[in-house]
């Protein structure tokens, strides 16, 4: 993962920065550094990793202290998608004291959200070592957020899943009802879906991958809630034809286990939705 | 808690609901649906829990869904802040497939962090029984997601901390050092503060809450970071003269002995920040 | 092409055209009719084609009439993908005559438009009849109507190409010298994209398209201003093991005789950014 | 056309600008870019005119470029409203290649149709030498593009009509059976108008114009569709007492007809709404 | 004038009631109703006005307890434009107390501004009659809600000036200084103006009203600062070849006489960023 | 009052001055000085106070003309919550003549108002000389302008009351009668406000003031419209145990005697719904 996968133009990332200080300061501003911070004090100030961790979020807390006050120096020094170890210092910040402070608590809560989840990706990819199989997210993501944490989880070595709705076609079993089975559904997206979209189907036996298969029509398979035995079966009947996700209750140490079967990808929502936040703190 | 204390106007819980909803569409809307199920395809939905917990995220939920479709009907079983159990169904959706399909993602990515909170909030509650120390939130939410967090808190249980930095005052140990120490913080949180503010005030030792006492000007002292026994002697200390907030790794664990101490709250950002989501489930 | 494929939620639309209806109507409405239009005037409109085509924008049109004012009483009676011939009534409203008359340029401004778009895709989709090859845009759209004018395209039978620049990779050119060649670029694009994503790679002669396969990682080749003849070259040479697309000066003219090679997909930018105007007229 | 005529602040443009922005990059930014293109690749970039026309969109393509990356060179050298010859440099842009890359599209896009808007008005006011008729634009605008569709027919040597609803009165056919005839149609106009908004009046015979002429209270007359006599006859029974506002399928090869008969202004919608987009490319 | 001179679509004024709503909310709404008031509690309430007045806002008021609840029960008595003495019920409001609570502070901040103006400029109108003199506002509004107080003036009786910089031409001293005197300016207008575009130019002085008299292109000139006799002078100067708007220090005090001079319209920055609010409360 | 109180991030300011500014320019920017102004001219210009007063707006303004052109050089003189008399310079603006005169309507708008607040804010100040009562502003603030009006209310001198309807509880006469009188009302207020949220509480009588002081549970009592023997009682009454608040009808003439009798707040919302605008001016 070289760095330049897991940079986004601030444009993209300024408005949800500017939203969640626009929520912390409301429409009054910082009252407590107002009343009782001189304006002349300045401070110098460390984020500091309080555990190890691989992070994320740090291009977000660096949109964060400018947006607050242009004239904060700032320096990074771990950057998004490098390891920290407990004491490191990501990034010193030194001016106003009251810009610092007003600016902290936005820029760790996205920093500690970010690197959480990319340390909890790290983990997981950690376990496919050896293996060809990707680690990759789910649409399970927290409302509003989703851009920084599919970013986080390339930050962290994995890979995104489509981003929403729009941009390629899953279906699931309800699809498959809703249109009459998998020949159907499959036609019915080949004939829609244009050179661009990727189409990938949800199967939860065996006999469903064979007639995808035969029908054709389909990039990818996800293998939902399958044992590992049945996932090595999926392996060897599509044989390299399809790339092949599974996903479903795959917690980390399961893993190893099922990058062994030889799927292409392993999706787990709770990169996303039950990553814990990594500590950080700012230091004076 | 009656349930009146956990309503807010749609007005305020629209927006962030709209956002969800255009960030999973996109520009160009949910393409599975449009290429594979037909348009005159009814469902019959029900949002039902995969586990036990304080369901919170059915007001958002029903916004969801009409905001996709004003046409579907939806019926509200199980609503905010009451307990579940594993197969309980909190919400009937019934109409257009498609609308219901394209709306699901966003209204279970909602209820199941919002359920999340309010599971975890109710746990340490649930701790304090016989006891009147009470479990409140921080600032350490999501970013701009803090209303919902908020009001999950709710509830599950839990009282609020101040929305953010400009409703409250809250003296932390960098504004005690950049004022000069407690007296000159507290004179001047005082000449500025508005007789509609509180202010609180940290420490994390007892000569330091006793130098509080002394000074005057606080309504409230955060207890930082304090082993069981130091709160003891805090509350004895204070007598009631002010009220007493107990933070810093307050786990679930220890949630039963801090409220023996007679503490007034307990805080904790993990609350928010590390709740897992509850597992909810669209089942047609 | 069923209309499942072709509807947006309006809750995609609706913000375009309320910022349509915004820059319309300024800051203080339509001083005109308010003027000399009394309140109690009804009328009953006719939407009605003054040419043939293939109408699209009619779903925005009910959209514009309702944001004006709810109460008025519409009747689609030719939708978005169906055809018109000069003198049909697409639609009819009826209602208080001031709200018609402040709604009526918006309304035709985005249908006229949409369905020029819509007329110039099914022109050349027709070239294509007897074959297998599709039609498809570009991104070369009007700023800030992307979603309208690929909707449109659509309505007119052709397929669309990526959304934008985040939901599929398109190597072109200058990619290809900033990686150092077909073989660089290719790499590094499997190596960072999603299984979600395609990959598509521009090449200008066939030695270009021998290279990409021989290398591989490409699901789509985008052949650029190639003559008939290299196009057809190419197809022999790709023999079905990659999707092709023709692009580059792709008139109207020359469409039947490329799509007579036998490649998948004919790009032309002209179908958003130079097709004329339908000729739509409102009528009382 | 002194070129301070046609500058606005960046401020008024920078909205339009973000949100054709936003919209290409999407909620993820440029994968291509990000996957292939190495940071460190510097690029020197030209948007190079292909054919002869008359400059509009630099202002715009400047901020597009700045938006993306303030680091950028940019320097200018064929401004808004000055003339090109196909191979002509517009503009120098200089930097990191992945700025380039992500930003050229909207960029283009905007300059193509603006010049486009400004080389078909300029190719109407050219027709009009010798005399003193005006070139105007009409509302026939592109949705959501209306400043940039009008700036740009102020840089092709014309003049714009009202911005939109609220800032000038214009009162057509159905106006005037609303209202119950010309005289009371004017008399409403002029009992609401204050004095600082024109009023202007659509007639399509001369019987109509005699009776404006008579009951007073309009600034303007629009005559609408009339034969190139009729509009002679216009002009004479006018006498310089009204405005003349020649409209209705006015074509390039009739305008010079058109204002030899000494009208004041030649409206046309096709301005707008079927400029053709001058081509433009970026070239490394 | 009539009450159709006075309404604008609600679609306009919605965004600002809107802002007004989500300002007085805050993020977390009303939370003293939600602690204190039972959900079940219903209130029937009346804005009553509590002085003599012109009433405005009404409008604006319907739309903010439309928004906070759909379902309040809500009777207009006394509509934007008309009179209301002491004691006057204007509105009356039925449903749920919690939500005409929420919305109450809203609406009357609103109502009572605008009638505020209205009452204002009602006043000023008074004194003009018998005269053909019109009042008129300027641009010295509240920053934000300019729509809604000149539509107070309409309210009023009043008449609009320009809405702001870019629907009409008024040329102030410092234009004059900076063009380089009278006939120059007065040529760039006219040279730059549009037809649909009124040229207003500020005088102090008699010498200076000639010399706009003899070089053209003016529609309007405002007379700045200027005593009675010399306002006489200028409009027996001009004998009707020019509108004449007296400017400057006009209290209502000084209004008839002005009026007497034969001016067309007097305008007074005082009826917007003066007027004290119209005494309006809520019953219950 | 130190300068640290009255001062926010420009982050929380700019959105409202751009609207502001973006009122004002409309959708095509200032057409004057476009076509009077050559692009060329420089101005050196001062705003100007007119009349004694207190400063406030000028961070406001300094945003404004930024806004429209960074390259402005700008200088503030006299800052916000400083004195001004007749003639004094309050802040040079020097660069281009054109984005001056775009700049200064809204400019002025702003620190007219604001200023007006601010002075009539130090006129009630001034009454309180040698007490220890403060002056407090309400939610009587004009829609959209209440971080701007309540920021002049301390550049005056005074405090805030609460922002809005979230941040603080304020039982008024309705809720009292909803919620079945005084006891019920603090009972619930208590069972449901946080530690961080002040309660007050309103009272029109004594013998409420004593059953309130026995229910316990408030920290604020508003007397309301009490004369100022009552008022006197109160204090007595009350001897320090809560915080008093005089409120209704209190007019300038009234404040010394109203704050001799030691209440600790009065609070008007005259202050901000009636301030007359201070006379400020842009002069060259």
């Amino acid at each position: 993962m070289t760095p330049r996968h897991t940079v986004l133009p601030d444009l993209v990332l300024e408005p949800l920065v500017r939203g969640a200080l626009t929520e912390d300061l409301g429409s009054f501003g910082d009252v407590t550094t107002r009343a009782v911070v001189p304006g002349s004090v300045q401070y110098s100030a460390r984020i500091n990793a309080r555990e190890a961790g691989v992070v994320s979020g740090m291009q977000v807390a660096l949109i964060a202290f400018r947006l607050i006050d242009p004239s904060l120096h700032l320096e990074l020094l771990i950057g998004d998608g490098e390891s920290c170890l407990p004491g490191d210092t990501l990034m010193t910040i030194e001016g106003r004291a009251a810009s610092i402070l007003s600016a902290e608590r936005v820029a760790l809560n996205f920093a500690g959200r970010m690197s959480g989840i990319a340390t909890l990706t790290a983990s997981f990819v950690a376990e496919t070592k050896g293996t060809q199989t990707r680690i990759t997210c789910t649409r399970k993501t927290t409302p509003g957020l989703r851009t920084v944490e599919k970013l986080a989880v390339l930050h962290g070595g994995g890979f995104n899943h489509r981003f929403g709705l729009s941009d390629a076609i899953l279906i699931k079993d309800n699809h498959i009802a809703a249109a009459g089975g998998i020949r159907p559904v499959l036609e019915a997206a080949r004939a829609h879906a244009s050179h661009m979209m990727k189409v990938e189907i949800e199967v939860d036996r065996l006999t469903q991958l064979e007639e995808v298969l035969e029908v054709g029509g389909a990039d990818v398979v996800l293998l939902d809630n399958m044992d590992t035995g049945t996932l090595k079966s999926a392996v060897d009947l599509v044989a390299g034809r399809l790339v092949l996700e599974a996903s479903g209750n795959m917690k980390r140490e399961r893993i190893a286990e099922v990058a062994a079967t030889g799927v292409d990808y392993i999706s787990s929502g709770a990169l996303t939705h039950s990553a814990r936040t990594l500590d950080l703190g700012l230091d004076f």
